[in-house]
């Protein structure tokens, strides 16, 4: 059996720490879908045991939880820093909007995993809720943003917030680490279409 | 053996034409997966024999085939609508933009489905290379607009068209036909956003 966790490699396999053992079964996920995916075809991506997996693990449902966990708590995180303070509600939901394309660059096989999740389990079920609760508090700024006067008022506050952040997350589709755009060109172009279209004046 | 193409049911079972027939293989992909499906289960859920779903269609893959035609083909007209003519090149992209979400809610499952290909055969390798010739004649649309001074010029065409298609195919995550929100109202919202951004001014 090999050594999963091991700071020597033994007869030439590497060893993984429990970040790395997950960020290879977040890309298998992605690949094949996480239903269409067995633990033996994890244990045998890493060329590992199924025994040395699971001595890490519990289950890929835990696989699944702490990927979702990743995704889920960074963009809480980025809403948590802005959702109040003395700036303007505009200013806040700009900071919000761009705290979360970081996330979505940096963590960016975890929030892709997190967008395909269509509620096939009970864990599957609490991130949807999770996602649910995200949107509503950034609504609830846009409310804001709305009555102090600095968001147009002509759109519902809800399909603003699902709009831009249908932008936001559309990033998954095309954005590639390494590419022409960097993180922080990315986050500048999302939010100056959002706030303030493509149209000059 | 029912009467698949039949006008009149036999034995309490509904006729079904290509359309219908092809509604529901729609709607089966898009919950459990185009790969996931047999024609078996296509066959159980019209309440027909494989045979008589074999008399409409020679493969599940020709059926695959239609679904995208009817998506692909419904943008591309879009497209070919209001790529030329005499207004200007933003009034242009605002009428494509406002195209395309109509065809997305009018052809929302085969829009849904389009949108998940993966390019796993020979079928989805031809849809994502139309779905990339579609991107490149709007970003020439988008470009075009920025030579005329009616679009920012600071974002780059390409970035600038996938963001804002990412805002439009984003509507396939949460549009329900009958909810609060019409379609003309929708593209009416999406429209402003992209255009003229959230922000007051």
């Amino acid at each position: 059996m090999s050594d999963l966790a091991g700071t020597t490699a033994r007869r030439g396999r590497p060893g993984y720490d429990r970040d790395q053992i997950l960020a290879v079964a977040v890309a298998v996920f992605n690949e094949q879908g996480y239903d269409a995916t067995s633990v033996a075809q994890l244990a045998a991506r890493l060329g590992v045991s199924k025994a040395a997996l699971y001595h890490h693990f519990d289950s890929k449902e835990q696989l699944l939880q702490l990927a979702l966990e990743r995704a889920l708590g960074g963009l809480e995180g980025a809403l948590d820093a802005h959702a109040t303070g003395e700036e303007s509600a505009s200013e806040r939901l700009g900071a919000v909007l761009r705290g979360a394309v970081r996330v979505l660059v940096d963590e960016l096989p975890y929030v892709t995993l997190l967008l395909r999740v269509r509620g096939n389990s009970v864990i599957e079920r609490a991130a949807l809720q999770r996602r649910r609760a995200f949107d509503r508090r950034v609504t609830a700024l846009v409310r804001d943003a709305q009555r102090e006067g600095s968001v147009r008022a002509d759109i519902d506050a809800s399909v603003a917030t699902r709009l831009a952040f249908g932008m936001v997350n559309s990033l998954v589709e095309w954005y590639r680490p390494g590419g022409p755009e960097s993180a922080d060109q990315l986050a500048r172009d999302v939010l100056a279409v959002t706030l303030d279209g493509l149209r000059t004046r």
